[in-house]
């Protein structure tokens, strides 16, 4: 049994705990808090241990009526690997993980340096095998990772140009903005994912450029990709095929970005969530030899089953086949 | 002087009645009003000749209130030329403007086939001379138009490719969605607008996607253009040197579309429109052959100019380049 802690628990947090726990090979160990909020609430209530983020913490969560394990440090000892959730304070807390000497997994709001090494299991898993520390890339990169590989192999990419459409903020956070505007970010272009893209697929020629909008679930994509071979059936057979790639139809219903979330929710997962990408089908149109499709990413769930990819990965104990089909197995993810 | 009727007194009817005015070569005779809102109120409080669309409507707005000159038919018989603005009823329309035998100005809700003709002043104003019927383009069609024919007068376009990420609705229409949901309007690739342009830019390699985001001020283009001449200089120079352009930095606080109609406001113009099309000066850059940039469109405002310059192509009364000089500094565009 692998012994997992997951430091954060927050948006992606919470989610991979529900993952490992869903693992035959995985155990987990604790999650770490900082604030006593609902999330520690319902862990709590579901069985989950505990642990707080230092000794002060600690006794801020047994007065808000918490049951507390321990502190992140004694957490830590009993842990093969951590997975790093927190806020982007990866680089933070990095030195505390090298004294005590554990495997890490970092996400993707982090830099590809903290890692060396960044993660999207069905493109580079064997990058992964026996890393110390190994980066999860963020929601946008994986979605754009997983597709263009796909389509790379099914067709051949030249070029690929993506404009994001990005949710502004997460459901449990009202702060941000924008309501009423839409926000090019960053105005000067490109943007940073075409290069965080090529930290996975080394040699794609990719360009890309987003804007925020108002709304809280998921990011939306416009892809242009030039082809190789300019084959629409090749694309969708790749796809259909694919791991972890939805193949969707407007006329069912799936009309917007709001519409497949619903459909997430009637799916019965936990939280609502969408693990895969969802690829408009009857978006894919090959055209003077370029490619072009919509597609959809749940911001808060689509890396969930690569952070589980990612610890066998680093532990070294499965192939990437065989983990990548135990995980979408547990997580009951589509075809 | 131009004698102009303006059927329909809504979004764009009301902003180009006021335009008209404005006008040494024009006389607006007066407006058509359907239902006696706020619009039409206030149109009379400005001392703007109300006539209703028929009898019956006339009834119905005298006994709101409002001070009405004659039924459309009376209107009609003493135009030179009619402004429909009407709410993609030109079809419908048009009989009865061919009975008149008036020039008509459609809008572009129509099809290019109502006229035959379509129109983007610093395009093809030429092609409108002393024709009976032509359409301006639409808003999204307008700032393509007048960007693409910049960028291949420049440095020539080789194939463009836009992403619209499209306001959902106007601030007077409540009704419309998304909220907190992107839609992909169609899903089905690629999008109506591209064969659009092309009716003003006939000979323009382009392909648009198309999405409608929770917002009810301005569109956002993000383009992408390969050039022949991959020079980010020339471009500049060329929007430098363009009419009905506007070059803003977001160090200048132009960080979203929200921003940009503060800025409208702050000029001081009627209604905060802003008639040009704004293009991030920072966003503009130039890789591989390629120029990508983006930029933004005030729905409600970009077609007013053009419906302006539309009127004295048909009249046939002056050239292109005294057209748009004389609307432009009637209505004190920027440069």
């Amino acid at each position: 049994m692998i012994k997992v802690a997951i430091n954060a628990y927050g948006t992606i947090g919470r989610r991979v705990a529900d993952a490992i726990k869903l693992q035959k090979d995985m155990e987990l160990l604790g999650i770490v808090k900082r604030t006593p909020d609902y999330m520690a609430q319902v862990a709590m209530q579901r069985g989950i241990n505990i642990y707080a983020s230092d000794q002060q913490t600690k006794v801020k969560l047994q007065q808000a009526g918490l049951k507390v394990e321990g502190t992140l440090d004694e957490l830590l000892q009993l842990a093969d690997i951590v997975v790093d959730a927190s806020p982007e304070k990866g680089e933070e807390n990095k030195p505390m993980y090298e004294k005590a000497g554990k495997k890490v997994v970092f996400q993707g709001g982090e830099e590809h340096s903290i890692a060396g090494t960044s993660f999207v299991a069905q493109c580079n898993y064997d990058e992964a095998i026996g890393k110390k520390y190994v980066r999860v890339v963020s929601c946008n990169t994986t979605a754009l990772c997983r597709v263009l590989k796909t389509v790379d192999d099914a067709a051949g990419i030249e070029q690929a140009i993506a404009t994001l459409v990005r949710r502004a903020t997460d459901p449990n956070d009202p702060k941000k903005g924008p309501i009423d505007s839409v926000v090019p970010d960053p105005v000067q272009l490109p943007s940073h994912h075409a290069e965080d893209v090529k930290t996975v697929l080394h040699n794609i020629n990719l360009t890309t450029m987003a804007v925020k909008v108002p709304t809280t679930h998921m990011h939306l994509h416009a892809l242009a990709i030039k082809l190789r071979e300019p084959d629409a059936e090749k694309v969708v057979e790749g796809f259909d095929k694919a791991p972890r790639i939805v193949l969707l139809e407007s006329r069912e219903g799936y009309s917007s970005t709001s519409g497949i979330m619903d459909f997430a929710r009637e799916l019965g997962r936990p939280r609502g969530d969408l693990y895969e990408v969802a690829v408009w089908k009857d978006s894919i149109r090959v055209s003077n030899g370029w490619l072009y499709l919509f597609m959809a990413i749940h911001q808060e769930a689509i890396v969930v089953p690569e952070n589980v990819d990612c610890i066998r990965a680093m532990l070294g104990t499965v192939d990437s086949k065989t983990s990548i089909e135990m995980t979408n197995r547990s997580l009951a993810l589509i075809k």
